[in-house]
């Protein structure tokens, strides 16, 4: 077509595929939340102004693909989708805090604690962290998710959002800002701090859908190898992305002293390492059939969005 | 006896019980939290420093009480009443921050972010939140603890823990400091910021003890009088206590302009009402035999304090 757009029907489907998800997850999202009408309502209005602050819900989405991948129904697991992307939110609000990274801006709004107070922004981290369990142990879900199967999935998902795993990969990256830090190092604060929801995103999916061991270990290294890949590449938007479409501005880890990946092994190194990391994770997924076809677009959309 | 100790069996028991279950408290706390010399210590020392410091563990004996008041057995609720402790440790150390009550002393030590630094102790509030959940979620105790009911007490610790309760009741407390407060205000307050784990605390054992409704709603009642009158009687020792014993300043709660209800209804009638709070705590359980006797110690605990 003359605007350089194009009209093919397989590039198209896993657009349709991620919107048409995402705008499940969006519904799903504002209906979990509680009211803003309700006492005390500024709780309220925090929680909702960084949950329906928009993103591209990658962790839910994930959830919900993986379930697919396994002959799961994604609606199924909606509600554990929403839980992650809950836990996502209250460390986005914490980490924005004066006392870490101390940020104004957070996907072009401003951060939590500019609008509300660093109090209320700390509560609402707080509130979310706690509505994430409060919805996965919600009766309603009983009749499609097993019990055990979903006290097991709240039990790695606890594992990932805590010391094990998301906390303490902040600790150790707000405690690295401003020092020369290794690649060891690097890698550990990139496995914990994203990789670690991004796994058990795909894990909860897989597992809640009641898949086998061995589809759970595969589902395992692809979310290890996918995860990286996207927080490398997160890294190299930040050194040269166009600050409108990240809705921060480049170059910020940078000015912070915070390390990334091209500044450790270059730029060029770092896309390379990116594209490998995807091509394992699609590899990963080699005795999965065309269910897991959406699992396989996310992952060729990691190194398409820093191309 | 000449030094004036009451040589009395029956004074001495509740002694004895408190003391036995507090060190099997003392004893499961260590055990749960994880050691220090595990990457990156600084958190475990922060996770530590907090929940290690004392403290009347009012909340996990309430819980174990519970249970046995219902014929269960308090070691196999150890699990949760350690979570419950978790969580409320957490409380504190996010109640002392800087944003919040600025506090820098808490049971006698420097609080978590004047040892730890704001931004360490933020994340070990964080990290405690998370593994209040994944102690809860645990497989170990699957073969005492029935997975549809540790569903259950998850939901109900969830929705104590959050908006709906210790969050919501603390966002109304900072919102109010130095401002005209009515009673229903002070009411709402104490009810959610420190009532509604109490009484989570007292329902979380008896449930998992398997107990039935009408049990469970007499002791619920139990757990909000006695909880209410807990709250009081603090606010009675803010103000007139001893620095030492509290181990805080007397009259802090004045200075930083909270409202407390002896500011609000006098002394006097703050001392009354705290008496008969407990009097109704404690005839919640008319129908419950001697293994009750805790619980009816427990709430006569709360007068004695005060006077």
């Amino acid at each position: 077509m003359g605007d350089g757009k194009r009209d093919n029907s397989e590039a198209l489907k896993p657009q349709a595929y991620l919107k048409e998800k995402q705008s499940r997850v969006e519904e799903a999202l504002a209906r979990f939340l509680p009211a803003e009408d309700v006492f005390p309502p500024v709780i309220f209005r925090a929680m909702r102004h960084s949950v329906l602050a928009g993103g591209k819900r990658l962790r839910p989405i994930l959830c919900m693909a993986a379930a697919e991948a396994v002959g799961g129904e994604a609606e199924t697991v909606l509600p554990v989708a929403c839980a992650l992307e809950f836990i996502h939110t209250y460390s986005l609000i914490h980490d924005d805090l004066p006392a870490m990274d101390d940020d104004d801006l957070r996907r072009g709004r401003p951060t939590s604690h500019k609008v509300f107070g660093e109090d209320i922004a700390i509560l609402a981290g707080d509130a979310l962290l706690t509505e994430a369990f409060h919805l996965l142990s919600r009766s309603d879900w009983r009749a499609t998710l097993p019990p055990e199967r979903l006290l097991a999935v709240i039990h790695d998902i606890a594992a990932a959002a805590g010391f094990r795993g998301m906390v303490g990969g902040q600790v150790v990256d707000v405690q690295s800002a401003g020092k020369a830090v290794d690649r060891e190092t690097l890698h550990y604060i990139h496995t914990r701090k994203t990789g670690a929801m991004i796994v058990v995103s795909v894990r909860a999916g897989a597992i809640l859908a009641g898949a086998a061991a061995d589809a759970v270990a595969a589902l395992t290294a692809y979310g290890e190898q996918a995860g990286l890949a996207f927080q490398i590449s997160d890294d190299i938007l930040n050194v040269e992305g166009d600050a409108r479409r990240l809705g921060k501005t480049t170059g910020s880890d940078a000015a912070r002293g915070k390390i990334t990946y091209p500044a450790l092994m270059g730029l060029a190194a770092s896309k390379r390492k990116t594209r490998r990391l995807v091509r394992q994770a699609v590899t990963s997924l080699k005795d999965f059939d065309h269910r897991a076809d959406p699992l396989r677009w996310i992952a060729t959309y990691i190194i398409q969005r820093q191309s």
